[in-house]
């Protein structure tokens, strides 16, 4: 960046919210996180009736507020792009747009309502942001142990699925309606809930075979979650090695997001980086 | 295979059914899964009162039309292997007997019952086909993991069993009828959903020594579940060796499933693969 | 042992009831271990008044012939043994003693109390024939990865107690007896339930601020279980090494059992075993 | 320390107070802590009415003799140290002032109240007093192994947090008043309760929906409580390099106490250890 104050003012907003490698770029994400973590207090205390009753208004006010500040944010951020489809049509341009439009939809349809809870999807928009925990290079090494584990742990989910299944099954013939096994679907409910060892206690045996069986299902639960804990262990030692660093550019032209710290051209489309 | 339209039907039928190696014999698994879900998922259906109701009908033919297709499976794998009695009273003969039968047991017995749930034992099958996830080289590593982790955590549930006997006869003498700790196996049955962290809570202590007693097995529980834990994690990452691969070829002699990949005999009875 | 025949009754008996490395001896073993096991059952079931009510003198006659069984067993014990008073105040021969003198109990206070249930110590008995699985080489080193774990896990469920001990108190003040947090002892149980995640939901905070805190707890009680599992998980790894072997010889002079493999004399008290 | 008997007693009441490399040091230590003990259960048994009905001139009299020892103890611990504010704006000299305060507080106040529960922060002073578990090793290779988790375990916490909040609101919006989920918040709650397999059942999914998505959620749960334990086991593996030895001196002019084994002057303001 030989010649900063000499970039066009659309590559400045670029590197502004796109990118956090500048003050104004960091300044920009502190901002967004804060209005972000306040937006989603609004909706969960805009659930509780009795709090928004009372504080209605404020919410109403503050909801508005928020609403503009992510519009605005959104044209911005579909301004500063060279490609704006590949801003609007990526995970993150889609839940910036369905977390952003429930509150105009309001004005025509009113009240609360399913509408106002998909605001909550705004939390995954932190995510975007907390791409500046990549510096901890904890998350990483975390996400790679856990990339390599997917397949073991689906293999083992899968046999616990087929488990449940089939112990659900036995435990409807054998409790039937009196312990609350009405049917099978029931009764696998209740497995999932015995197996993982969460328990709630809605629905329990009551007979003395169901119990002798319900007694097997919960040691197995208890005995099994060590597979996962093995894999993960295992795979985590393994992912010891050092992990190349990414910095927080972001492509101008391709809205490419993963590039290597020094990297002058875009990896993805060859285009100049910083231009 | 320089061949292959020089094969009998026989032994061509044999590669379809039993093996996964070629276009049909994949296409015959893929639709045969297809099947074995569907008919899962109508014995789960029929259980639920009011969904069996409203769509007996719908019900009752597409379990025809599946027992129809299993039976018609069934014969086909008697037909096309050499030695019938190989595949009758193996456990996959038997699992497919027995899922297949109840529909037409049905005819002289009728209504809603036990024998209709025991088309869930359908749901084993699933296992046969998924033979294809060996491929997949994690489900392998991981049985390899747990077959050597077994005897140790045989030994610890062994303990862990002659934990709850002893502490439910004490919680019994401590509580007695007033908890709901009628009797000693009763009580067993609680220290193992106390132990394992399961905690229904149909039953819980209610008296202070009882309470000081559960909190010691709680405790317990909590501390133990390391060891299981330990031992898969340590047998797991021994098992990370090459395993030696197996393909899905099976004597059409003596039915022997476990080939290694380019063998040209069976290593069980001698006699040649895919004549 | 050239000349086997040759040796006094005594000596034979001591091999027979103490060691199970003859056929006698392991014959002596397996009949023990069905009768200790058929006396749990016993105790468990007449616990169930139904069954109790029905079966009664089929249990009466039962409970006799077992106590019986094992008055003998004990007199022989200490006929066979050189010096009797080393097993009668040993743990396993308090044990004996105590597991069996309920039923001869019975006949001056009669009827269903504790000194019934006192017999489910027999259990304890069982360990001592299971020196057996010693051969399995599995207990050993699992044992050995639990002693190297103790002082740790000492430390961890130290620092647990005291979590719990803070954690009551401010869950006293903050529910009160609404959600039936009544006395702090009451508090720190419900917080070892829930520490433990165990759950039973007897007692659970009914608060927004006691949810809040009970969230908190939960979120540290499923964080730290992580500590004893990663420790009992590096001491297992660690504890591969080849561990001695063991036979089941036991000294007839002092009654010590521990012997290796192919030792003639006893380390303990120098006499020689097997004369 | 050549003539130890030439010191003044201030130095000695220094060492005796603040040290436990004396006898007389740890003589102090051990009866300290049995107080300390003594006043939690006495804090304890307080809250539970029946026995503070019968007892309360017993509980009356000890919680008087507790705060009088630690008044005293607490004047001479600023008496004994040279420099008196490095230790009463410590944490463990603030831990000790509010701890000795609230039974001073109820002359003027009166009755059972929220001042004697803050009693229960007595209870960390135990924490200092047990430095002497340095000596064991455990707790220092096991705090080693937790200070590296401490960033991964973070991140991982976070992700969970985040989990539970989507979570939550889409329950919310499923389940709605039926199941109890009257709110976001309480979802959210329940969702915690849920994925730590705690499970206390007063909040439970009713709809076929929501147990279907509650299913989700516990089987993610059961998944990821392998992530903590992974890390800790790697780190705990990490942490078996010998660690420097502390040993109990405390230095009298600046009250620092982290002294490797053998120093002589402090490392932290240059001043003679033991003058």
């Amino acid at each position: 960046m030989p010649e900063p104050s000499a970039k066009p003012w659309k590559d400045k907003l670029h590197e502004v919210i796109y990118e956090a490698d500048t003050t104004a770029g960091k300044f920009f994400d502190v901002v967004l996180l804060f209005v972000i973590v306040l937006s989603i207090i609004i909706v969960m205390l805009e659930s509780v009736k009795d709090i928004n009753a009372e504080y209605f208004h404020i919410f109403y006010v503050t909801e508005w507020v928020i609403t503009i500040i992510f519009s605005i944010e959104y044209i911005l951020r579909i301004i500063s792009i060279k490609n704006p489809k590949s801003y609007i049509f990526s995970f993150y341009g889609i839940i910036d747009f369905v977390s952003t439009i429930p509150t105009y939809l309001t004005l025509f349809f009113g009240g609360y309502n399913v509408l106002l809870a998909v605001r909550a999807l705004r939390l995954l928009r932190v995510f975007r942001i907390l791409k500046i925990t990549r510096y901890l290079g904890e998350a990483d090494k975390l996400a790679v142990a856990l990339r390599h584990s997917r397949p073991k742990i689906f293999v083992f989910l899968f046999a616990v699925f087929i488990i449940t299944i089939i112990a659900g099954t036995i435990m409807h013939l054998v409790e039937g309606e009196a312990g609350g096994f009405d049917n099978i679907p029931l009764s696998i409910y209740w497995c999932i809930v015995t197996l993982t060892t969460v328990g709630f206690g809605d629905i329990a045996p009551i007979t003395p075979l169901g119990r002798f069986i319900a007694s097997f299902i919960m040691i197995t639960g208890y005995g099994i979650i060590a597979v996962p804990t093995g894999i993960v262990s295992a795979e985590y030692s393994r992912a010891g090695e050092k992990q190349p660093q990414l910095n927080t550019q972001v492509c101008p032209h391709c809205n490419e997001s993963k590039h290597l710290d020094g990297s002058e051209f875009c990896h993805n489309c060859g285009n100049k980086l910083n231009e």
